[in-house]
């Protein structure tokens, strides 16, 4: 069974959004597993010393523009939330709270966050809403809403998270998406053509 | 007749070098003319706040893997110099000082000292070195090595590079490669794609 693609990506991210939606159908293609790891880039920006694209000289009014082109290039729906850039720890926690009961439907939450912030504008860093978004994947498997919300207060998730943090930094992980698959690591959304080459030719 | 593709680099940025090595046909495909604008990122800098690529934490080792996957992927010679990065001033003054005879001449030259640096390795930052290369695309047009070095510490060829530099700036430009046309800006060597379906689309 080859490993993985470790899809590491941050909910308030546009380019990890796109990542979001393109890569399951490239792993499949090479017979892949796409593992998902919720990150926080604003509290790895301490480790690297980076900043917010938007909030950057010259390229932040770039990389808005670049936003909107990118997701017309790539064929998806996308604009820009009224409320950005905005913490992903609520779509974290709640993406671990599911993970435990099933990656799947962690998963499919976590589509559905980015969905709902980047096409309606949901500001899903509002705890309530990311919970009520959860509980829709976590009904089938017995979580309400109210235990989905407790869960994400406990000490356990809230270290899961850190974890996944400090874990994608002692890989090298700095930015949104980022993929490694078999210890080869891509940045960006604009690097899954090599990423695709890569799973085909080891080039 | 279309207006020209605004083609941006710093002569020490990989990224700039394999865009220069891609942009020629690129455009000739759409009907369009390339214009070179050789900039100085360090001096964009202080505008900017960024910084060297490779001087950042965990940015910097997985950019000088990805400059060698890059130049794979794209199947354009590189080795990374010995000396890196080092100042673009030579090289820019010996561009501007071609271009005064000979656009194509000046262009020639430049794609000569991208690849003296990436390929051999030479320190193009060395303005003996520059020179060097320069005259041999000057001698056509009957400028020796001394005329050019002579005319590089002119301080309307040192202007002409200020004024490239804030030129683009006041473009919005804050790294290279950067390529303008139409008014619409892409940024990086990952956007060429991008690029190529706007000449075709507009999309």
């Amino acid at each position: 069974m080859p490993s993985p693609i470790h899809f590491y990506l941050d909910v308030s991210s546009p380019y990890g959004y796109f990542g979001a939606m393109l890569i399951e159908p490239l792993a499949a293609k090479h017979g892949r597993s796409v593992e998902w790891h919720p990150i926080l880039l604003g509290a790895m920006f301490k480790s690297t010393g980076n900043q917010s694209l938007i909030q950057q000289p010259l390229k932040g009014p770039y990389s808005l523009h670049d936003f909107a082109r990118s997701a017309r290039f790539h064929g998806i729906p996308f604009n820009i939330p009224p409320v950005f850039p905005i913490s992903g720890v609520a779509v974290g926690r709640a993406f671990l709270v599911l993970q435990e009961v099933s990656p799947t439907a962690a998963v499919a939450f976590l589509k559905d966050a980015l969905t709902a912030f980047f096409v309606e504008g949901i500001d899903v860093s509002d705890a309530n809403k990311a919970v009520t978004l959860a509980a829709q994947h976590g009904h089938a498997f017995g979580l309400s809403a109210a235990q989905i919300g407790d869960a994400m207060s406990t000490p356990a998730i809230k270290d899961a998270l850190k974890a996944e943090v400090d874990g994608a930094l002692a890989k090298g992980v700095f930015g949104s998406p980022f993929m490694i698959v078999d210890d080869e690591p891509f940045w960006g959304v604009d690097r899954l053509p090599q990423l695709d080459r890569w799973l085909t030719a080891r080039f």
